[in-house]
C-alpha cells in the first residue's frame, strides 16, 4: 500500500509531494509552483492506493507522548480540585473496579483522543498490557506498552510479577510493528530493590526500554533523603539503573548532582507539566539545565486522572509558557525546541526512526489545517501551532504508512465513542455506588 | 424574533426547553423525559422563528473576556520567544503600520475567534473605537469598547485626546445595544495625572466604566515606589480613581494593602494568566486574597500580540492550574469558581444582566457539544469543559437574542477569513519589509 500526499507545505516553507511506500517515506519532492502529478521520473504512472490533497495544510511529524496511563481516561473528572490525599484515595478506590474490559475501553477512548490531537506514538504505563496492545493495534498508532512492577515490598507479589513480566513479554513479542514492549518500574518507593534490579537486568538483556516515575514531588525526595541520605536519582545511579534506556517521568525535583547524572547517563526525562501543576507537585522543571547537561528532554500528558486530557499541543503550550514564567525569561523553551522535545526527542528515547518528513524515515505524517483564525497572520507557523491553535487543527494522521485519520475523521469513531460510553457508564455507576 | 432551544441539558442536570424572545430569555421549562413541544400552556402554537435542537449538548452562559486588544490579532506570531524589550520594540514598530482598515480586519478576525471559542462579551482597549464598534455590531456579540488615553505626558496630545474622547463618546452613544462605551486610561505611567483625573471624572459623569492596566510587572511597581514612595494602586486610590467601575487589567503585583483597597472600593481585577506567563511578568496572581477582600475577580486573554489566542477556555485552564501550582493547593480556584470568574463576574463588572440561563436574563446561551472523548466519562461536566475540552466543543452561540453561531458555523466566516487574510497579508508584508 502506498500513500501520495500532494501539495503539502513543509516546515522549511516548501510545497512538496510526499510519497509513502510500505511503512516508510520513500520520497519528498519540492513542487514549488508546479502542478502535482502522479507520474514517475520515467513517465510511468505511480501505483498509488491513497491520494491526499494537503492544499491549505502543513505537513509535520506527529507528536510523541512520552508518559501516560492511557486506561486512566476512566477516571477523567472523578475527583476534581481535591487535596492530594483525597484525590489519591478516590483514584485508588476507583481502580478497585478495574477489569480487563474497562481497561480495554478506557484505552480505546484514550487512543481516539491521542489520534485526534496529533499523537502517533505514546509510552504507556498501566495494567493488562496485552489488552492495551490489542487496542493499540486496532487503532493504528504506535504504543510503547509496559509491564508495570508495583509490589509494595511484598516478596511473593514481587516474584509473581517477575513471572508475569516474562510471560507477557513472550506473548507480545513480535505481535505487531506498532507495539514495543517496555519494562516499567512504577517507582523506587513502590517496588522493592530486588525487583528494580531484576527489571533493569531483564530489560537490558532483551534490548527493552525502562520506564519509571522519578522525583515527581518534593515529599518523595525528602522522604528518600531521610531514609537513604541521598537523592532517589543518586540511589538509582548507584544501583546501575540510570541509563540511556531509562524513561524517567516527571524528573521535577532534581538537584544539580541529579542533573549531572541524567546527563552523564543520557537519561530521558519526561516533563508532565499539566499534571504537575494540577496536583500542585511543582512547576520549576529544570529544562535548560537538563538539556545543557546532555539529558534527553521529552514531554508527556500523564493520565487523565490527573491531567484530564491527552492533548500534546496543550502540554507543549503549558510547558513553554511555564518555563518562560518561572525562569523570568520570555525566550526560554522557544517553539523550535518545544516541537523537537515533543517529536524527535521522544522518537530518540524509544528508538523509532521518525520525527522528520524525509525519505527513509518511518511513514508518519500529520497534516495541520491552517484555514482558521488561529493561523492568521502567518508570521510564524510553529508559534501559531503551539501558542495559538488547539488540536482541532489536526486534520489527517498517517502512522507507519497507514492513514489513521483523514479530514478529522477516524474510521469507526462513532462506534468507539458509543461502545466506550456504554461500558464506562456502567463502570462509573459502580464507582458512584460505593 | 424568538428562538426556541429544545432538549438542552442545564448545569443543574435538568433537561430543559429555553425560549428566548427579543433580547431576553423568557422561559426555561424542565422537560425531564418528556417530548419537547412548541405549544403554549393554553394549547396555541408558539410563534417561533428559530428552533434549535440541543440534544447531546449542554447549555451554559457564554464567557466574558474582560481584557483584550482585539485588533492586535494583527501581531499574532510577529515576535516570538523574545526578551521583553525586543518584543515591545517589534510590536511598536508593527503598530507604526496600523491604519483604520487594518484595525477593522484585525478586529473582525478577533471577533470570529471569540465567537468560535465561546465569548459573547468582551472588554477591549485599542485604537479607533468607531471602527471596532462597526466590527462588533456586524459580529452580533457584545463589546465594551473604549477610547484609550495614552499621552506620554505630552500636554498638547493630552488635550487633543480629551476632545477626541468626547467626540467619540457622542458619536457612538446609542449606536447599538451591543456596544457600550468605556474610558480607558492606558496606564498610570503612560497617561498624565491631569488626563487620568479627567478620564475618571468624564466616565463617572456619564455612567461609563473605566479600564486600565495596573501592576502588570514587578518593574512597574518598583519604578513607581522609587518615584512616589507608594504603590500605583495606593496612588490611584488617593487620586480617587479606584472604584467599582474600574476594570484593572493584570493586577498581578499587589501587596496586602493594595488588595485591601481593591476590596474596599470593589475594583474589578482582570487576570490575564497566559500573557503574564508568556511575557514572564509573573504567575502569583493573588486570587484567594482578592476574592476574600471583596474585589471582583475576572479573567481575560489579553491581546494576541502577547498571548496569541482569544480562547477563554484555555485561559480558564491556565488560571486554575497555575493557582493550584503556586499556592501548592490542588483545591485552589476550583471549576465552579473559575466558571463564575469567566462569566457572572465579568457581567457584573460591565453591568450586563446575563451569566445565567433563567427567565429575565439577557438572551445569551452557549451550547457545548459533549459528543467527544473529552466529555467521557461524565462524572463532572464543568471539569470536563474546563480541564479536558478545548474550544472545538463550542457548537452554538446565541447573544442578545440572536444566533451568532450554529453547528460550529458563523455566517459568512469564509468571507471574513478570506478578506482578513488578504488584507493582513499586505499588512504583514509592510512590516516584514522594514
Amino acid at each position: 500500500m502506498s500513500i501520495f500526499i500532494k501539495n503539502a507545505l513543509l516546515d522549511n516553507g516548501r510545497m512538496c509531494n510526499i510519497l509513502i511506500e510500505g511503512d516508510r517515506i520513500s520520497s519528498v519532492t519540492a513542487i514549488d509552483g508546479e502542478e502535482s502529478s502522479l507520474v514517475n521520473a520515467d513517465g510511468t504512472s505511480l501505483d498509488v492506493v491513497t491520494v491526499i490533497d494537503a492544499k491549505g495544510m502543513r505537513a509535520i511529524s506527529p507528536f510523541v507522548n512520552m508518559h501516560t496511563h492511557a486506561g486512566m481516561t476512566l477516571f477523567r473528572g472523578l475527583s476534581e480540585d481535591m487535596p492530594l490525599e483525597r484525590w489519591l484515595a478516590d483514584i485508588w478506590e476507583g481502580e478497585r473496579y478495574l477489569d480487563r474490559e474497562s481497561i480495554y475501553w478506557g484505552t480505546k477512548l484514550a487512543l481516539l483522543e491521542m489520534i485526534k490531537s496529533g499523537t502517533a506514538t505514546f509510552a504507556d504505563m498501566y495494567w493488562e498490557p496485552d489488552v492495551v496492545a490489542k487496542a493499540v493495534v486496532e487503532s493504528g498508532i504506535r504504543g510503547a506498552i509496559s509491564y508495570c512492577f508495583l509490589d509494595g515490598g511484598d516478596k511473593e507479589k514481587a516474584a509473581r510479577q517477575r513471572d508475569e513480566c516474562v510471560q507477557m513479554y513472550e506473548s507480545l513479542k513480535g505481535c505487531s510493528p506498532l507495539v514495543s514492549f517496555v519494562v516499567s518500574i512504577h517507582a523506587h518507593y513502590t517496588v522493592c530493590d530486588e525487583n528494580m534490579l531484576w527489571a533493569a537486568d531483564f530489560a537490558r538483556k532483551n534490548g527493552l526500554k525502562l520506564h519509571t516515575h522519578l522525583s515527581e514531588t518534593r515529599k518523595e525526595n525528602t522522604d528518600h533523603f531521610e531514609k537513604y541520605g541521598i537523592s532517589p536519582t543518586r540511589r538509582l545511579y548507584e544501583m546501575g539503573i540510570l541509563g540511556n534506556d531509562l524513561i524517567a517521568a516527571h524528573s521535577l525535583w532534581l538537584d544539580d548532582n541529579d542533573i549531572e547524572l541524567y546527563g552523564r547517563c543520557g537519561v530521558t526525562a519526561v516533563h508532565n507539566i499539566n499534571s504537575n501543576l494540577k496536583l500542585s507537585s511543582g512547576y520549576r522543571f529544570r529544562y535548560n539545565e537538563l538539556r545543557d547537561a546532555g539529558a534527553n528532554v521529552t514531554i508527556g500528558t500523564d493520565g487523565c486522572g490527573s491531567s484530564n486530557s491527552l492533548d500534546m499541543l496543550e502540554a507543549m503550550k503549558f510547558a513553554a509558557l511555564m518555563q518562560k514564567a518561572w525562569r523570568e525569561d520570555p525566550s526560554a523553551m522557544p517553539v523550535n525546541q518545544i516541537y523537537q522535545i515533543a517529536t524527535v526527542n521522544g522518537s530518540k528515547a524509544l528508538g523509532i526512526d521518525n520525527g522528520r518528513i524525509a525519505p527513509g524515515a518511518k511513514g508518519d505524517v500529520l497534516l495541520i489545517d491552517t484555514r482558521s483564525t488561529r493561523f492568521i497572520p502567518d508570521y510564524d507557523f510553529m508559534a501559531n501551532l503551539i501558542y495559538s491553535a488547539n488540536s482541532s487543527c489536526v486534520d489527517t494522521m498517517i502512522c507507519n504508512g497507514r492513514v489513521v485519520m483523514q479530514g478529522g475523521k477516524v474510521e469507526g469513531e462513532e462506534q468507539i465513542l458509543a461502545k466506550a460510553s456504554e461500558h464506562i457508564e456502567k463502570f462509573v455507576k459502580k464507582i458512584k455506588k460505593r
